[in-house]
């Protein structure tokens, strides 16, 4: 398998969790976001993922896949062990709804593309940025503080999950990005069991290759 | 069940596609997102909802789902008939990863708390809100164009999935603001397929109790 990867890219960190749990062998290729005016907008790339967004997996089939949620369940499909959904339909319900709390309403508002256009045609300077970026994880993690499961080490349960496969990765932009992660315990505990993990330490983003 | 829905949110508007095609009864509770300040910051709607969003969906033995792609794969899981998702990993892989191009990457940019910051904080004008939407829904249906199936009716074959609940109520947004459409001319003739459909029709907007 080919994963198309940013190392800062909170939806390659996602997959890159995954394919770790999973202890899954692929090739990482290096898209980088930012030089050559960001080489996701290439042709090349763009006949890989016309939305031009990384990540995006091609499997040994020479199939393409993108979206990061999308990928993850078909890994979770192909390669069941150890499972990143729960066995009953409410805790996967549960468990994709955290994850796309975090993939569908924080982090599309915080990403480079978005940034940049705030930026370019509004003139948002830095500090506007920063407090567009503050308001939407602020706003989001407050909620994830209260969906969370109780009593469980991780977002669901016991074991890591496809909420925490999102979680971890944008709690890493919230510190990126100066936000005070005080207010959310409960997230900040779930943050440290799934980092003592090897796979989540395998999958950081200065862990990888691509890393500067 | 009970459904917390919003006539023109077309996040709710997904569920309840899902709903019709399954021809499950349900109460509909309409949330008014702009009444009141907006009835979905209400803190007894903050209770079922904690990030303050429609939909939300209580099921008949009282759990409180959120998000509305977990919702449907909810109602899948638990009512498989008609299916909307494909019998294949690769299949569902692709109507994921397509349902997340319009979940993820277009309709949070557009919704109504997201314009309202840049209304309020960063003194867009009506002519700036609509540059902005336009340009998110015409980057996601342009790529949307590309990644969607060839040869069936629908986005993935011949029945509707949930990329389909995804499409028909981010094109109903498009028309609202005025974007033209005419560049996506398949994705013109996925829609007139499934608004051709009883369950697409009891579901739109226009035919909701709470419609204005």
């Amino acid at each position: 398998m080919r994963l198309y990867t940013y190392y800062r890219s909170s939806a390659a960190y996602r997959v890159r969790i995954a394919l770790a749990l999973k202890g899954l062998d692929y090739t990482g290729v290096p898209i980088h976001l930012v030089k050559d005016g960001g080489q996701q907008r290439r042709p090349d790339y763009l006949a890989i993922n016309p939305q031009g967004l990384v990540p995006a997996l091609a499997t040994d089939d020479g199939a393409l896949l993108t979206q990061s949620l999308a990928i993850i369940e078909y890994l979770d499909e192909t390669h069941p062990a150890p499972p990143l959904l729960p066995p009953d339909a409410l805790g996967r319900a549960h468990v994709r709804a955290m994850a796309q709390a975090v993939a569908c309403d924080i982090h599309p508002l915080n990403n480079s593309g978005v940034v940049g256009w705030l930026r370019r045609e509004h003139g948002l300077d830095d500090a506007a940025v920063t407090a567009w970026m503050h308001h939407w994880m602020g706003r989001g993690f407050a909620a994830l503080e209260r969906l969370v499961g109780q009593g469980g080490r991780f977002c669901h349960g016991d074991s890591p999950t496809l909420a925490d496969l999102c979680l971890v990765p944008q709690l890493y932009n919230g510190r990126r990005f100066g936000l005070d992660l005080t207010p959310y315990p409960r997230l900040l505990a779930i943050d440290a069991a799934c980092r003592a993990l090897p796979a989540f330490q395998q999958a950081a983003p200065e862990n990888q290759a691509d890393a500067e």
